[in-house]
């Protein structure tokens, strides 16, 4: 940590901030400007508020110099983390894309579903049982019958499986039907949920919060693993912003950002991101040519009559046309999209 | 709901956008204007996506007019909800400050603190027992054992105790030992959380996410209102801007806004809104001026050796000199603090 | 316009609400719910601020149904407006790469800059004469010497020149040396200059505010088509969010908005959007992918020897390779970049 | 500036930056860290882009530790700057209110203005005779002719003038019948307008743009007094963030951090802030309670009428309400309102 003094702090506070430090557990190594005084400290993890340094008297300001987060940094792993599933590979040169409907309704529509998504190269298949919906009075999902009804048609499909689990309550029956656990944007700060996930045995896709920093999502992946699951998965989805044209703003370029941070794989969701179908395929596109690993797309046999999100599920045939337009950016950044 | 279809749009649409909302339980009106055609749609509780009409063939745009909550509507309870907790009354005349420190970290400390914001006229104690930080390797709290501290203390001086609850589980615990049960920002859309807190027989407060409009923390209230629990205060604690100068923004207008929205009383944490001491005592008084019914404020016998938040922590002789000024303040706008 | 009145408004404040619409020239249409009473008033353009009607007693909320622009309305022209400089064509088939150093530093700078952009196959050079720096004290730019410069480096080239006016009284110089007038982010909203711009006869390059909705581009874009200049080009660059792992929040999502709402060009700043060199190819490659009809990149022939905005620029190197890339991704899209 | 090496930063890529540095004027002070390397850079003004370094291979980042705006800063006049004109003093004991509405309208209209707003306690009144709106459909002001209007009813009622320069050819103009020159929020970082209000000999009031950081508003504060005028007065009126229930979000914590870093006068603009008169109130007695030396309120004899902001401004009556409240709150903190 550095602590830069003011301008003409006295002595004595100069050497409060020395003790402070000391007590703390920081080796201090201290050097006199011309202008100003700089604190340099060398301690444990630098988990701390900065602030607490700089309401002290003297200090004009107080640096973090060494990353807070280590297991999710990217010189922990520089080589990068590819996450293999069966013979699905995150991470790695092909760009996996995990598609379905936004929630399991019934037998029928996710069979259909399954069917479409494998047809169409998709390695995963999505939908919620446990729908966290911000109004009491909306469809809540249908628990553990819905990913029962997932799993089989994820069976019957050759598609791995990846699903919401919404409390620390929910992870023994997730881990049971679902390949991957994913975590969603309003708990990505649940901690208690993610020391959980620390110990389970299954890959995590970790979304970023609306109005998460992208050091917040990195803390967020350093709780999971914390606890020994180094398998993690990010995942853009949207950020709260100004512009209300589209539901959230889809910052593509926490893409690039992550990939120079980390060495997890880092995906897209660009149908949270957007809200309106019309404006996915452009969405996705831009994330796999701005380099993602995968894609989270919500795709339905029948939208328009969809118990959750129709708005901004694909119809088959745009998801079909997509994967075409897919594969042929994945080759122009050298990946690749199965057929 | 109303749905303004395109100007020109043939009636085979209208017609589609009329069945579809007739299958949704809508009774229809229909309007033809010169340009534009208006369908007025009344039905059940209007908690739907709009986005699922504004991505129909046809359609230009849609509105709700009917608000998505009920329960937390200020017409629901037009005279306003005062909560009464013993002799205390939060939504009434007097501006009741609740004050303490971030977390309970021994008897004395709590003690101390139970004196301190007695003597200056609080009439609840806060302080946290399960800690949710944002890396996993920070101080998490006393839990249990915390809460019995807090518990005695208040009770040595009359005070009540206002206490968070991070998880479901924690739920009976949190009723056995605090008179009102926290809800943090980062729960704020934990919803199986705040549906358990309405089957609960204690009044809750509810912090605003920071990145949560208004109305969804209205539909948070919503949820908790709808198990059964109509006593919930809501707090605003600083929202997530671009600017960096201030942890978060305090949005002291989400005062006035909420207070013509809903009858539930509503308070406001400067301490988190800034995240440093030397703005809360003006942020405090900014927020009794705007209307507030309450203040939470981090108060430590000695904040430079705080485990949490001690940046953000008044010293005893503030928090004294605060709550003089927010006794005039009170009365400038008809209220009163207790001495 | 659409006013819906409160649930039981009284008939009196329905009468004063229709009385001030007329007043404004408002035909009026009442249509009395179950529940809520709406009136329709078409009337002109659509142009006052909905708050006006929303402050009236017994009045619920108001929507604007008619778009506030009308030239810039893709309704306007569907087929869409391609822009055509000597053998350039913005806004068809071909994807415009504009390209070149921040500011015009001296002769040698510019010359190599053009050849490195013309060999590369952009076919339009940038470059700043004059600077609006967020500092009294940094370079501020050549001025007319630096336009001289930057012609004559084009035509050696058989490029064209965008150029950025930041001030009313600069555009006789601007018209004289460049073919494309560019307006800044900060003077988006700088409506006497948009004004004089509808009386140019150059088309104009204008930046979206980091401050700006989607709509606000769309009424910039009005003022100076309504002074009749049709010739407007459209460009994301950034806005300003919470995150700050880069300068601004590239909102790649604007692209397809615009296009949906606009039959203007859509071009995109990767440079300004990131700030840093190293995230520019990912989010150039993202625009493209996304539907952007063109590219302003800044690349220098030594970016560590820039005198502004080094960090963002490109090396030639970088800058081969990138457009390499973006050929095989408009391809993807259907589009193509020139050799 | 420092400049933090990254871990294991290899010897060459150290020199290269100190090179740079060197380079760049600054005397460069290393210190070697257990962990990490960090050069100390003293050099001229801090006004260059912090990115040029954190490019260069090697560097992890890199802090400016001199603030880069020197006129303005705190340090620089200690005691606080009080701007005398006639007999009002704007940052001294007295909490200075300007209000008046928003367009000069008509000779009556002001006429009405002035008495109010002098009657009530005012000192100033503000009115705008050029309008700067975002639609070219808008009513743009009366110009010269209102601002004869303004001086003249300003002149009858013994008040002072603050009144909108929109451009650097306005100034004349306004200097001839205006007190104060006001800087509107869209104009806050039009450099070639703050340069040449730099060499005028009035008082400006510059506003803080809906997207500017407070260091951002310092600077440009700093562009105004480079050219010789000292007396700025700076005015927080509300930035732009997700929430939609006002028009912007008023940052009152922004009035107590600028008192912090500079000696400049900081007043409120309540009435843009939120954009609702019902709001008004309680925001401007938030500001005062929060340390405002002033506020900007927009009144109105007939706001039903307004040609323009009708929604914000208040009746006559809520003015007169309004600033006996005032008064209490003024005297909570130890200032005062005029009677």
């Amino acid at each position: 940590m550095l602590v830069v003094m003011q301008e003409g702090a006295p002595e004595t506070q100069v050497q409060q901030v020395i003790d402070r430090l000391v007590m703390m557990g920081f080796t201090v190594h201290r050097s006199t400007g011309v202008t100003h005084t700089v604190l340099g400290g060398v301690g444990p993890l630098e988990t701390f508020d900065t602030a607490e340094f700089e309401v002290l008297e003297g200090v004009q300001e107080c640096h973090r110099i060494v990353s807070p987060y280590k297991l999710a940094n990217k010189r922990f792993r520089p080589q990068g983390t590819v996450i293999s599933i069966g013979d699905v590979k995150i991470g790695g040169s092909e760009v996996v894309v995990m598609a379905g409907p936004c929630s399991v309704e019934n037998e029928e529509q996710i069979e259909l579903s399954a069917a479409l998504v494998a047809r169409a190269g998709a390695k995963v298949i999505r939908g919620g049982a446990f729908k966290p919906r911000s109004s009491p009075y909306s469809f809540q999902g249908l628990g553990e019958e819905g990913l029962r009804m997932l799993r089989a048609a994820a069976d019957r499909h050759g598609l791995l499986v990846v699903s919401e689990v919404m409390d620390r309550s929910q992870i023994p029956l997730l881990v049971q039907y679902s390949d991957i656990l994913q975590v969603g944007a309003r708990n990505m700060q649940n901690f208690n949920l993610l020391r959980d996930l620390g110990l389970a045995r299954k890959p995590v896709l970790l979304k970023r919060g609306i109005a998460a920093t992208i050091e917040e999502v990195l803390l967020s992946a350093e709780y999971i693993m914390s606890g020994g699951n180094y398998e993690v998965i990010l995942c853009e989805r949207g950020i709260r912003t100004f512009e209300t044209a589209t539901r959230n703003t889809m910052d593509i370029s926490a893409i690039p950002v992550l990939q120079q941070l980390t060495h997890l794989p880092v995906i897209a969701d660009p149908s949270h991101g957007v809200g309106k179908r019309g404006l996915v395929p452009a969405m996705a596109r831009a994330a796999v040519a701005a380099g993602a690993d995968g894609l989270l797309i919500e795709v339905h046999p029948d939208p328009d009559h969809a118990l959750s999100d129709g708005a901004q599920s694909l119809f088959p045939e745009q998801f079909m046309e997509l994967m075409g337009q897919l594969r042929l950016i994945a080759a122009a950044v050298g990946r690749s999209v199965a057929e």
